[in-house]
């Protein structure tokens, strides 16, 4: 894992691709994941894991299925929230949005159980940051 | 935990306390924690566990003492770094900043180890942040 700080909106310049999460660092067998996102993502569910979210830039809106009924979560810029695992969820982002997620590494972006997949949506357990300074 | 997004800035005008973190979301048994920081923590290492840092505003530094030497990593607002489990480290901030860290839940600010702790570190697994939302 990079032995130097990461500048999040460097990594971000660094690739266009949306739903496509990048590995920006590792804390022990998590990873912190960081993602373009515009439109819609699927319903999925995390049957073993919660779903840590952080936006950087834009609003992010989370789709939330519980006991209870559907509700939707809107995080503006600089906002935080955990999605419990076993809970059916799908992020959305109209306007587009940065967001940086933590989750165990090799979590998968679709989950464990998901609706069919469009084309946009990227199914991965994350990929390297390019962005990644040498070392000096 | 939270069943609403939280607001960070709105969190961190909650509490004046230096070095001495609130704990904002959980993820599995993780804690997702927020702390104002000025001046130097102690010398401290985590033996069993990494510990991910996220300057929210300001700068951090953080001195660490690594098997080729001493060196310090800088982290600019908006940077992320990840200080290895078993690495004694110390962060500090002349100026100021706000940050937000994740680690295992119940782990001590001042790691397993540490050098003397003066009175402006407050050795603590982190506080309740006041600042939750009510459910609506």
């Amino acid at each position: 894992m990079p032995m130097h700080p990461i500048a999040l909106h460097e990594a971000l310049t660094a690739f266009d691709a949306l739903w496509s999460p990048r590995i920006v660092s590792r804390v022990n067998d998590y990873d912190v994941r960081i993602a373009k996102v515009e439109g819609e993502h699927v319903w999925h569910v995390h049957d073993h894991t919660d779903e840590f979210f952080l936006v950087l830039d834009g609003e992010l809106h989370i789709a939330l299925r519980e006991p209870s009924g559907e509700r939707t979560v809107t995080l503006a810029k600089g906002s935080v929230f955990t999605v419990p695992k076993g809970t059916e969820h799908k992020p959305y982002a109209p306007t587009g949005a940065a967001i940086l997620m933590l989750e165990p590494t090799g979590t998968l972006t679709v989950g464990d159980r998901h609706e069919e997949v469009p084309a946009h949506v990227d199914v991965t357990t994350g990929h390297r940051v390019d962005a990644e300074p040498q070392s000096p």
